[in-house]
């Protein structure tokens, strides 16, 4: 195989309770990637359209993960890539997960399938730290594997594929502001209430039985955020509107994607998902800010060969 | 129906990662109790075996649940109890929960079976309240449905019967010394660092994963209790040694069995819960302090009608 297109997918991460352990990757959104085998060893970027990301190689989040695996690999060729944005970086779905799975994936492929899925997981976990400077999971476990996962452990790092529900849908708003994924940490409480974690697990036991079982009731119930949420809410301008706009609509639940601002919300079938898109569209229309939406359903393969 | 025997069973609170979430009910240990319809209204306890317990109707958890039971339907009946204690009140296994959860199972089948098992576990929860002065849930709730449970939620109470793998097995150790309720609430912190909070849950959200799809060693990863169990364990001696001698003979993993003093140990097998036995009972019986052991399958039924 000397060249390989691919489709890596928007991700939603924290998932309400599942604050830095839950995870799911969108089926609608997200980048395409090209990978070309080249006579020359390393890395060139060739090519980026729909954002504006660095060409350099060592922080690029897509080409720092490629010259890594090609040096782990001791590959004897080099690879020209091409990255097209479906999404805006900084939405909190997850746009240097999509970058830094998706090389892993592309670069794997050309390198005849060497690695498993959790290792490549590490590799991309490489790409999240050239890109944010930690590195986190959730996301590019969720693009990789697809469908729900659950970060078990980081050391080491285990990470469990959950089921999805065939008829869960996500609806989501991105409000076109930006919030730096460190001013969304510095507003967590460093200690939370022993009350409240309890709280907390007790949702994410919720969330999961509900995937395993088709209980869409359960789900719904279980999509409680009472430690990130409460503190991360007022980074989004209107998010008590948008959240009372979808679960009005009938959405099972609805919180902050990642660390914003975009906002998701889960629906059981397609009616209900687009009486949600429109419920929030309407309530959002009139706040002056400008905002993209999609409707999708969740994703479960993770990233796909287009080519 | 005029009379009925039926055992409740001892049950494991916390589970490790899922402090007061959790819990599963044990096949081999409990209580048994027998219920006879009177003429006159009311409630008499005629006997109590195997305890030293009071035999006032307000504060015997058994009789204050039954009698709030028949007051709530009107009952045109009254109840004579009788209460064989299989195991110890303040072992950590679930005493008042056992006797609570058995009247409540007891007088509804004396009733017809009115209650469904969220209401039965209400007034059982009733009888915790009289017993320990407050209205735990996970040990009422794992007696009545059996198996492994999850409260959800207390507000309102949702309870969530979980699925139980069929090899799996529990080995118990009941170090005879006595530790209050009270005593090993007052050793946790009432705040959690977030951090700890994320790995906790993420075990949480690991065990349930793992009880759903029958993965052994899932269950081993996430049978880690980082929250209550470093504060709680230096009240039940020689912990350390019971929880390594268990590991060293194969158990999945090992705990604190409610609020203590008894240590539980999960198994995959009977092969390894007889190692696992002996391995503690070996690394016990010269510590000067007295102890009971069991082995026992996971109760997968709850309550049992004996007669």
């Amino acid at each position: 195989m000397n060249y390989i297109k691919i489709f890596a997918p928007a991700t939603v991460a924290n998932v309400s309770c599942g604050f830095d352990s839950l995870g799911f990757a969108v089926d609608a959104v997200g980048d395409e990637m090209t990978f070309t085998k080249t006579a020359e060893k390393g890395v060139k970027i060739t090519n980026i359209t729909g954002a504006d990301l660095t060409y350099n190689i060592d922080e690029n989040a897509a080409s720092a993960v490629i010259k890594k695996i090609l040096n782990t690999a001791n590959a004897d060729f080099g690879i020209a890539l091409t990255i097209h944005k479906g999404f805006s970086p900084g939405s909190g779905l997850g746009s240097s997960a999509a970058s830094a799975a998706g090389a892993a994936f592309g670069t794997n492929q050309l390198l005849g399938d060497m690695y498993s899925n959790l290792e490549l997981t590490k590799f991309a976990m490489f790409g999240e730290k050239v890109a944010c400077g930690s590195e986190i999971a959730d996301n590019v476990a969720a693009a990789i594997f697809g469908g729900f996962i659950l970060v078990r452990s980081y050391h080491p790092l285990e990470i469990i594929k959950l089921p999805v529900p065939s008829e869960l849908r996500v609806v989501a708003i991105h409000p076109q502001i930006s919030i730096k994924t460190k001013d969304a940490r510095a507003v967590l409480p460093a200690e939370i209430a022993l009350k409240d974690a309890v709280t907390q697990w007790a949702n994410v036991g919720g969330l999961i039985s509900g995937l395993y079982t088709d209980n869409y009731n359960l789900i719904s119930n279980s999509l409680v955020d009472i430690v990130a949420e409460p503190a991360r809410k007022s980074l989004i301008p209107f998010f008590d509107d948008i959240k009372n706009s979808a679960t009005k609509a009938g959405a099972l639940g609805a919180g902050i994607s990642g660390s914003g601002p975009t906002v998701f919300a889960l629906c059981e079938g397609d009616v209900v998902a687009k009486a949600v898109y429109k419920s929030i569209e309407e309530s959002y229309k009139n706040t002056g800010i400008n905002f993209e939406m999609f409707i999708s359903k969740v994703n479960h393969k993770g990233i796909k060969i287009i080519k």
